[in-house]
């Protein structure tokens, strides 16, 4: 009982931070008006699971927990309109976090999910487990017309990947583990996340093209 | 039955309309075969009723009524070619009322497909009635790597919005007066969006961000 | 039997076709890295079927046949890294004909499981048997925030229509000629891709904007 009261509500939480970060970052690039940033912003928070729970074929998450989009709209909604809040340093910078703590979580709640419908085992967790985490950004910056997450070599999703990777693997091979397995997964994805936000982390030079061949083409 | 055939005939016209005002608007725009521009014609008219379909896990409307589908392909290719037929002014102008009816029709049309299904009420009915209105436009402007709906101040999209609402709010509290009710909110739409239309209405100031805050961001 | 191995190489060696071009036409345009590279040919190389397989509302064919995606994804993988390999022009050349060919595959794939579901007969297998072969393109040029062939007046997409409504016409009228009508279908359909490598024939002048009417619009 206790663990799904936690879960439910860092799972609220890391919504509302989605919703914030899409708004702020659409809001500084583009003349926007308030519909457009919650429908990008709710789009942001609520996009990856959707389409996760699309190609599993079980009804979209939020349509039995309506709880998630009112979060995720009233957050952009606010967001907008009390931008100011969130030039405050300390207040931009929680978000930040959050929103790389929602990643990480929505990561591995969405393998789980996968693994427990015993769908595609042992690629799709993985693949959608992934998807459930970016799969919101990539269809905002899409709309939005900016460049996705795949065209930028922000440390972002690899963790993921591979927290979603080794969530799979304890699924797999020590299925007793799988509560303490998901924290920890979840706690070392984030903590990725978060050097990659401290100290701007990139993805490492030999994995990109300008990084290993010259910038003659 | 009479209700019936008038539904049937005016969702005809609207997706006809939806049709040939994306073919109009991305014609002028770029350089574009007939088959880009009849594919990006006909999804800009069955889009949002098929991501609607799809969300709510129901078959595609289109496929048990291909008629939607010859009717947004016959009119896309006759749009391509026959483009000096809306060279004259009010031929151009009564296409353009009728994309905005089609925009009302499909919306509270989304949105009582929704509420008779009894998915993720009240909300998803003012979404889902929003997604089959704008969903085929964003589909196509994505498609066509334009600027979306979203970013652009145009009052379109607002007023559907408020008209599913208001009609949601119908079916729940009177629900006895569903067709009439269904027949205000289309109607208080389209005048909405015709006055938009005819007065170049946009979002207010204050619902942007270009209008609430100085431009040096 | 003999057919079905025929069918499952071919399938595989246009998986792996469509994730070696992805990557190639990603790589050459943009700074990417090996993540985003990866996730783009793989979605090039199942993302046609997976739409194709979510408007039918069947499972989808890589959540039971995972051999598709480990093909893609290590295809991506070491292209990404054996770029050099490619440079030989022959190399090259080969990889660009088999896509053309799996395009023709892919289309008629998806056209005959669509009619095998009797789904939306008789304009749905030939939608989604083009959706099948070029939707997986659509979406990469989309998150890569390119031009999507739509926007092209390359002869892709067309041989691929043409020769879908030629088999969906055959499943008609000579249903027993169901085998070597794919076949020819296939064939003449990459043969005609082929010739628009080759002589690098593009869409007719009288199918495009710009081939029409004069530039001053």
């Amino acid at each position: 009982m206790e663990w799904e009261v936690w879960n439910g509500g860092l799972s609220m939480a890391a919504t509302v931070a989605f919703a914030i970060t899409a708004v702020l970052a659409i809001r500084d690039d583009r003349d926007i008006d308030v519909f457009g940033a919650t429908v990008l912003g709710l789009i942001t928070a609520i996009g990856g699971g959707t389409m996760r729970d699309i190609i599993l074929d079980v009804p979209v998450f939020w349509s039995r927990e309506l709880s998630y989009v009112w979060a995720g709209t009233a957050a952009s909604i606010l967001t907008f309109y009390g931008r100011r809040l969130f030039a405050a340093r300390f207040v931009f910078s929680a978000v930040l976090y959050l929103d790389g703590f929602g990643a990480a979580l929505f990561g591995i709640q969405g393998a789980a999910k996968v693994w427990d419908l015993e769908f595609g085992l042992p690629a799709a967790p993985v693949i959608l487990g992934v998807l459930t985490a970016i799969g919101g950004g990539l269809l905002r910056d899409v709309l939005a017309n900016r460049d996705t997450l795949l065209m930028r070599p922000e440390l972002y999703a690899v963790p993921v990947l591979l927290g979603c990777t080794a969530f799979v693997s304890i699924l797999n091979l020590l299925p007793q583990y799988r509560i303490p397995g998901a924290v920890i997964c979840i706690v070392a994805t984030f903590a990725w996340r978060a050097a990659a936000i401290h100290w701007k982390l990139a993805m490492p030079l030999f994995s990109r093209t300008g990084g290993t061949e010259p910038a003659d083409e």
